[in-house]
This record gives C-alpha cells, structure tokens and sequence, in this order.
C-alpha cells in the first residue's frame, strides 16, 4: 500500500523500475514521434524501433494476443505465424493505417530495393486507435512524410502524453495518449528488463481504478450529468512489451498475453468496441533474413517466466498510468476538449491517499 | 468505495447481485457437488447443469477461452468447433478427469442408448485444478459414483467453499475452493442475469488483492519466513459463466474472455503454471440433437455486450473472493494444512477498511 | 473419372454447377474489376459484394481461416472478433493493401459520413497476393479510383482470368488471376448454392494437378532446364465462398477451412512463402448495424452442413482450374511473360485423358 | 505418373521414402501396438514413442493443429501453450481416452514419483477415434494394462493395418486402422527425414481418391445399393508426424498443417463429424523437465521449410493409403464387417492403372 502523490503516478506492483522507467530501458529499443497539432487535426505516429538496424534483414521475435479483437491493425496474420517482425511497430488513428503501412513499405523498399522483386515482399506492422473526438479523423492527415519524420526522431529519450499516435487519444472520458514504463526482474539466475509502451484510448470515467483505488466512481458522481459517461465506449488500447530476456515466439505470446492483467487493474473489462491488442517482443537476438539456420542464445525455460509475466502486467499498468499522468489537455475538432487528469482532479492526491475509507 | 465488512466478502462493482447471489439466479442452472473428506484424500466433484433435461438432447450454446493452457481439462476442443454443451460441465481435480469424462459417457449412453451405435459419440466436459497440496491426488480416488451422487446432489441451493472439487483447492497459499456469484444487469431494452461459478486453485499470497486492496503484501510480509511463499505457482482456475441472454457461441467467448479481466483484479498474473481456463453458456435456448435447423431466438447484437462483460468480470471476482471467505479450514495428505483465510487474518475487516492508507 | 476437354477445364466432383458457374449463381452477389494494364504496371483491383445496399449499414456474417499466414491481409481480426463484414471484400497487390483500405474507409464514410464521429470506424477488408514477378509492384500503382472502379462495375455477370486484382499474378509458373466456380447442394430438406472466386498467385509448375492428374510432373520435365521451376514459392490464394444457406460466423469458419482440401488437390502444400486465406460469408440474412437484437432465420444445424463442406472443396478447386483456363497470357515488368496454361500446354487435352497411364 | 500395382500402394509424390517406409526412419521414434479382438470388442491402444527416455524429464517440442474439432483428445491445450510433448502420443477409441490418460499418468508417477507432490502434473495426451461401428465401444473394454502393454511392445518394427488402436476403425466404409510412411528430403544444406503414422477412420466410399484416381465414385457406384453410403461420416482421422529436422512448437505447428493437405487428396473434405487433428513433433532436440534454460541446436529458418512441409503432406497421404493397404478384413459386433481393399476391390490394379480414361 503506497504512498500516492499527486505529482507522481503511484508506482504498481513491488517490482523495481529501470533506470528511466520506460520501454527505452530494454537495451536498444528507441521511440520516435510525429505529432500534428492544427486545429481540427490532432493526431498522429508513433514508432517503436526493436534496434537500430535494418528491421528486414535483422528481424527481432515477437508474439501477441488479441484480447478484443474490434480493432483494424495490420501486420499480425503474419507475426503469428512467424514469430517476427520486419518493420518497426508504427502506431496511429484508425484510418491512417494504409497510409503508415505504405510509408513503412517505401522505407523497406529503399532500404532493400529487392524486395517484392528477388526479395519476398515486407510486412508492414501499424496499429491503431480510434482518436475520431478530439482529431478529425475523416481527414486522413498523416502521410509518408510523418512516419518517415517518427522514424527520424526515436532516441531512447523520448516524450510521452499527448505526443506521437497519442495527440488525439482519449481514455476514461479524460486525455489519454503515449504512456510509458519499466520493470527489472531476475530469473534464471539473471536479470531482465521490461518494458512498455501503451497507446491509451480506452475506458470510460466510471471504470478509471488507480492503484486499486476505484476513483472513477467518485469522479463520475461529480460529473453525473455530463453526457459522456452515457456513451457506450469506442476506445481501444494498444500495448506493446520489449524484453531482453530471450524468448521465442511462443513465450513472447505469452508474455504478451499478462497485459491483459494489467489493463483490466486501471477499470477496464475490453469493452466490446475497444480493439485491445498486445505485442511482446525480445531483443536478445535476431533472425538473420536470408540465413537458413537460426543459432539462438540459450532461451529461458517456461517454468522461469513468471517474473517477467508479473513485469508484463505491472509495466502495462503503469504505463497506462503513465498516459494519463503524461497527458496535457488538448482541443480538438468541432471545440471538443479533454482534459489532463491532473487539471481536471486537482485533488486526485488525497482521493487517492484516502480512497479506500470514502 | 465501498465499506469492508470482515463478515462478508466487499461487494464488487455496482452492478447488483441477483436474488441469492448464486450461479443459480440464472434461471435453471443447478450445481452439484460430491465431497471426498477422508484422510490423505481431499478432492471431489462438481457438477453445473444448465438445464434439468437431456444435455445431450437439448444441448446449450457455449463458448471458451484458454487464458493459459497449462491445464489437463477434456472437451475445449469440440466446444470451439461445434459451439454447444452436451453434458453437465464437472470438476474435478487433475488425475481423476479420465475417470469423470468415462463417467459422463456412461451416462450419456444410460440415457441415449444409441451413443456409439447409431448416434454420434459424445463430447465429455472435464475440467480440472491441481489438489495435490491437500488431496493424495495419486490416489486416483474419484470414481464414477461420485460423478453420479455430484449429479444427483445439483439443486439451485448448493455449498461452496471446501466442497465438491473445491475440497482440496488452495488459493493464495490459503483455502480456496467454490465460489459463486451473480450479477443483474439491463441492455437492449430487457433485463438479464449472469451468473459464475469457479473453482479457485490458484495465487500466491503476496499476490492477494480484495476489492483493489493489495492485502496480500501485508499477509506476506507477517508471513515472511514461511516456506510456502517462495514457492512458484502450480495452481489454476476454472471460470464458468452463465447467463440467460440470448447470445450465440461466438459472444459467448467474448463473455468468457472477460473473466480474464475478473480474475487479474484478484492479483494474477495468469502464472505460468496455472490452467486458466472460462467458459460461458447461455440458457437462453437449446439446440436439439437431431433437428436439421435451429430457430434461435433474437440474439442481442454486440453492441449491447459491455453490462454482460462487465457483469462476467465482476461476477469472477465476486465469486473468487465468495471462494475464500466460503472455505472452511481443511487438513490433508502429510499433515498439511490450508488455513481459512478468516480464520488466518482476523484483523481483516480492518486490512480493507484502512487499506489505502497503510 | 470424368471426361476432359481441352477447351474447357474438367468437371471437378460429382454435384451440379449453378447456372452460370460463378459466384453470382449465390443470388444477389456481384463482383468488380478495375484492371491496370500499361508496361511494367499489370495490376488492379476486384471487389466481391455481398449484397447491392450500404454494407455497413446491412452487415453481413462472414467466417474465415488463415491457412498458412505469410500475408498482408487487412480486416481478419475484426472477423474473427465480430463474425461480419462491414465493408466490400477488395482484392488487390500487396503493395496497395494501403491504399484499397483508405478507399474502403472513404467510400464508407461517404456513405455514412457519421464513421469515426457519432458512429464507429468502418473495418476495411482488403486480401492480397504479390504480383511482382509481372507486375512493378513497387511502383504502389493503385488508387482509390481504382478501387471506385472496381465497385462500379461490379455485375453478377464478370469477367475472369487476367483482370481485375488477377492483372499480374502467376500460378504454377503459369499465368494465374481471377477464377470463379459453383455448386448447388440439397440439405436439411431445402436447396442451397455455394460459389467461389479466387485470386490464384501461388505454386510451382512441377506441382500442378488437374483433377487428379499429376501434369505439372510432365510439364515440369519438359521444362527441365528453366530458371523458374528452381525459385521457392512465393505467391498466394486468397479463397472467397459465398453461399445462400443461413449460417452463423461459427459455421461459416468452418465452410472456409474446406477451402484447404480444393486447394490441396491442385497441388499445393500451403508453401511457406504462399498467403493462403480463405473466408465465407452468407447472404441468407443481414445485420442491421444499430440493432439492439438480430432476428436470424432457422439457421442449419452443424450436422446438416457436409454438402456444403464437399461444395466449398469443390468450388475452391474447380475456381483454381478456372482462373488458370480463363487466364490470358501477359509480358509485365523486365520483359517478364507468364503464359497461359492453354496456350503453354497445346496438348493438355491429351495429357489430361491420358494422364494415368503415362 | 506412377505405375500402380496392387499389391503395393502407389508411391505418393517424387520424394524418396526412407529405409523402412515408417515413422521409425525418424531416429528413434518406436511404435508399440496392444490390440483386443474378442468377439463384439475389437480395438485397442497404439502408442508412439519420440525417444526411449523418460518424456516427462526429456521433453520434446511439438505442435499441432485442430482441422476438424469434432473429436474428444485429451492433451492439446497445455501442447499449444507450452510446445512440449511429456508422455508418450496414446492413440485408442473414443470412450477410452479416460482409462488411456488416467493410465499415461500413472505410469509417469511411476517413473517420477513426485509428479502431483513435489513436481508439478503431467500432461497425459490421448487422441481417438470412434470404432462403434466393428467395435462394441459402450463396453469400455481399455484398461491400464493395455496401455502398458502397447508401450512395452514399442518397437521401430512395427505392424500396421487391423492393429492396436486401428483395430475397430473404418475408412472409406473399407477397413481403416494404422498406416504409416516416410520421406527423406534434403533443405538448409543437410538432409532430414519425416516420417508419418496416422490412425484413420474416416471417409465414405465415394470420396476415396487414391494418387488422384477417383477409384471410390467407381466403387460407390458398383455398390450403390448398399445402405453405407447413405449415411453422414462418423469418423476422424489423426495424422502424426515425426521429424529429427530442428524446429521448434511454432514451426512443428505449421508442418502439422500440412496433414491437412495430404488428407485432401484422399477425398476427404474434413467432413462434420471427423474429428481431423494433426501433430508434428521434433527429436532433434529434447527439452529437460528442470532446466531454467535451453540450449537448442541452430534451428531452420521458415524459409527452408518447405521441403518438410512436401514430405508432411505427401507421407500423410501415403500413410492413409498404407492403412488401406495393410488392413485385414475384420468382423465385430452385431456381425458388422469392414472388408479390406484389396479384398472388396480384386481389380484395384486396373482401376488405378486405366484410372483417367473410364
């Protein structure tokens, strides 16, 4: 039972933060954003970067579950069925996909001008969320030019908030975004990292849980007559986990899976129309494109996951917190406005410190 | 937030409970139990009808999910296939599926002779957890009799806590067992009931959390020298749900799905270990063996799915803490023991009451 | 053990072609081409329309299977989630999956212009094969008036072969594309059609088979010294069944994995490098998509569903053949030729009369 | 185009078959048959062995895929989550996989008497099929003993045909039972073998295809007034594939597809009430039970595969035809009788060699 400030997101789970407590913890791994912020259009791209080679040629493992599947993404028929990514992870709105998924081809292409000639074609990996309240999503605004400027921009420093993918996003009725956090673990007989990167655009006020804490009930009593805890949600979340520990395929899936876990701890029980997906991936190796055989390092057993499970669920709790606790507000089309969770709550500090006895 | 009473288990959600806040308050669903309490032998059976007639006759609509697979159960496969139910759902623990699944054939075939002949065969339905803490489990001590008296014993007034399968089951190194709970909800227009049902096997203490309350770090901590705490997870859980909504096999594992959500509100992580398997059937209507179609009745469109999700996420974890505050105290195999947990924290009203602020 | 001709390609199993042969014989289902045809660029677009009124508004329920899951496919996993499509089926290159899915979401929201305001995001649903041998698949040809195109012109009465989507794909080192087949089935006491249409993009020469006639062994020997023949497969075959019975998603999942065995017999094994997909979709009933409740028809129990298990196998092998019958021969990219199989094989009539004495 | 004699099954495909033509060219892998054939009981327990170890401390990876879910195994869900196999593969009737598995776990208590104490449970995997039709199923003749006894006769010599598990199983209204095969196959430099043992039961007359002769509409119609072909499949097939190739459980799972295709060819189409399941399983490497990590031989990459996935089709065909070929005509309950081929068909030489011309 922590102490909760409000300054700082309570810390979940008694596992240890990284040092910067964000998915750039797990060696290697980078984020880029491209943010467009022009009245009506607020939206945007995210990127994660596995490493910072040619993701064609050096393809990293990979695993996810489709926790509700109401979602349009593409990319994942073929993870499933090969246990890797070939592109970097692009986040962004829902009906800007073709257009990341045709950037992230171009970029492959110029990088490997054989392919979808002597090279078999790439798959391109984007994920989406539906950020149509505050972004005028019908204007399909994003271009080759911001996945490309995404790309340009990752470094393990990176912003989180109403930043990248995440300008537009909502979650619990409030500005959600890019949340982002970290876990150290020992198993095995040595260390790992995890680490998350959420796009938060899920929940409705009611549902919002902190730490264990149900403040949403006590928020939305405030707001009672407000119009927007009577819609129906239309949000959705996408959770992505890198890992040093090295795993195959199948174990990412599983690991991939414990997000689930953390997301339903902030409230959330993958409302019919939130597309709630996560990817796990591991940086202890790659696979080589044109090898015929894939010399791996020693992987960890089933039996010594639990650790990294637990990091799972905790980092993508956290991170969810994250987004809110990194969110500033943001006005949208036709005048619609969310409001950072600290500007709308300026209490939030003593309901949570006094949740459980209200 | 509500108040904790250390006599009843804190009410989740605000979603009411149905009349007995039982699997039961769905109109027609029994549950039946036998109780093997001799010695070294721990275990039982459980059984869940969902309707007083023929199964295989008037068979349900059904749907399942496999959170994680480490579990032993019979009869997932033809339910994702074929979408329906044809025997009573038993539990047991995790040696003595066989002889529970050759009990639901013999009975089967008892009562349609033409099982194997003329008919098809018949799909058991076993699921199981791992007793071997408290029960001998191999001993292999539960015969066809026992499935038989469980079935004879289902009534819409059934035990829980250290009955049936739930005798020898550990939860969060403390009693587990059956649980049960029941939620009302209104969409499209009209009102229905969901109902679960588990059987809790799984959870280590730290892990335990009440209502959001993290009380199984403070558990822990008192209990820290203790052996049973360093020891991974070899638990499950099985997760049933029914409802009376008119919902096809489809919306049914979407149903099912969200007692994964229920379940990590408790504190899991899905462990590596543990079987976490849910299912969830509807009594809504039948599908009759030997008809060339079936007139379904409307079914709910999904758009009207988010109160029975919810209804299904707060129902499991409604019914997983009715599991521990139902247990009572049992002695097994070597002399070890599983405490209550009321009767191992007698201070627990005032763990959740002040909760938040320790 | 039926007759072959040589103009025409044998009939394959033992039930009745509908009238036309086509998908279309599934009343009420029309298909579209827009066919791009100028030097190095061989490509297009087909659509495949369930019904003649706003998809979106009238959903219809749809199943499908990833068979082998090297693809690029954008739209399954909302499928597999929600059981419908909400949009046309578009076939196109791998390359322009993008911007197939952009012109998807547009004529969507034309249509509704609430998409992504008052009502949710449309899923686009848009399959693909690599055409790169002919086509320059880099050049990311297509547009959203291609795709417009194809809509407008689709007609129960179309054109098959090297059109549409089919412009540019290869099969058996032959020149592939757009084939189309049906059948009519009688069960549960009623008549019903299924059809086909494929978009063929995948196997080696020494693979083809014929109606059980190995002739791709012979052809392959005759063609010993070619390059082509020593390249691992790289295409694909999206599998489109349509049918008049009525059937849930769950059933109709089940009719698309039949698609497996027609294209087994033509000699595929599912090749590592081929996107081999298949979906099913019934045009017995629709789905209003602001319904509370979905009054179905009496839909076929799973018991009566093995005509149409046998149909879909058939019509899938049959619609093979005819894509490689109806195809003309095309010069694409870098001089590149595929040659139509008639036009390849002067002989095949001999060939397939005589095949298993050879 | 082969020669056919027939007195040897058509050679299926251009690979070579491995020394014995069995699953037992796979280094190491043994078969071991008990078979009951008294009267109204004709069946009986088959077993495969993927190493003379101890499974349970020495796993090996696999996979598996559910083609045709109607069936009632034990086992498959903890494989597809942790792409192990710990006991040896048990196949039997449908009734008796509760006395197979309850047998599997106790003699791996035997050998590791700390499973379900100290060490966690075992996973006992039993697949069926239903042999009610030769065999008086509602007897449950299967005990302990039989299974012990099929793994004590476990040999790389091995019968095949009215043997073991494939003692009361029908094929094509033709005496099924045990077949098997194998292929040699040269990829990423080296060679591997892949050998196949299938249990198969499934199949009505007209749909038998054998090396694509449609020999079964010939048949059929010869004995068109016989009341077998009227009535709807009641059978399965399992189809098990042995490889000593390095894969791991995702790319097993993708070999264990291929089945689906060498199935195919036979005429089935997955037909309702087949239970169709597939599992490949890799003795290039074993995975021991307390490891905390694994130390793999260099694995193939994906884009080698395809050579195995060939063998995997075309050994599953064959071995389906080696069931046909190597079974003897039994008689069982209620004076039913399935008569061998060769027996029922005295000219199956001329119509397989005049095949294409009748």
């Amino acid at each position: 039972m922590s102490q909760h400030r409000g300054d700082a997101a309570p810390h979940i789970g008694t596992l240890a933060s990284g040092a910067t407590g964000t998915i750039a913890d797990v060696s290697g791994v980078r984020v880029g954003h491209c943010t467009l912020d022009a009245g009506a259009v607020q939206t945007g791209v995210t990127v994660v970067m596995p490493h910072a080679r040619d993701l064609f040629r050096e393809k990293v493992p990979a695993g996810a579950c489709v926790i509700n599947g109401f979602g349009k993404s593409i990319g994942l028929m073929q993870i499933e069925e090969l246990g890797a990514l070939e592109t970097p992870i692009a986040l962004t709105n829902t009906f800007d996909v073709g257009a990341v998924a045709q950037a992230q081809i171009r970029a492959a292409v110029a990088a490997n001008p054989q392919i979808g000639r002597g090279l078999p074609t790439v798959n391109p990996l984007v994920f989406e969320c539906n950020d149509g309240y505050l972004n005028d999503i019908q204007a399909l605004a994003v271009t080759e030019e911001h996945y490309l400027a995404a790309c340009s921009a990752a470094s393990a420093d990176f912003a989180r908030g109403s930043v990248g993918a995440g300008r537009g996003m909502s979650s619990f009725d409030l500005k959600g975004g890019i949340g982002t956090a970290s876990r150290v673990v020992q198993t095995a007989g040595a260390q790992f990292t995890a680490g998350a990167l959420v796009l938060a655009n899920f929940g409705r006020l009611p549902m919002l849980t902190i730490d264990g804490v149900a403040v949403g009930r006590e928020l939305a009593a405030r707001a009672a007559s407000s119009r927007a805890t009577q819609e129906p949600e239309k949000g959705s979340i996408i959770m992505l986990i890198a890992t040093d520990a090295p795993l195959d395929s199948r174990q990412l899936r599983r690991v991939s899976m414990r997000a689930a876990a953390g997301l339903a701890r902030t409230g959330s029980v993958y409302g019919h129309g939130s597309g709630d997906i996560a990817l796990a991936f591991s940086t202890a190796y790659t696979l080589a494109h044109d090898a015929p055989t894939h010399a791996l390092p020693p992987l960890l057993a089933d039996s010594q996951l639990d650790p990294l499970f637990q990091a799972s669920a905790d980092c993508v709790e956290q991170a969810i917190l994250d987004a809110l606790w990194s969110a500033s507000t943001v006005q949208g089309r036709d005048g619609h406005i969310r409001l950072a969770l600290r500007e709308a709550v300026p209490d939030l500090a003593d309901l949570l410190a006094g949740g459980a006895q209200a």
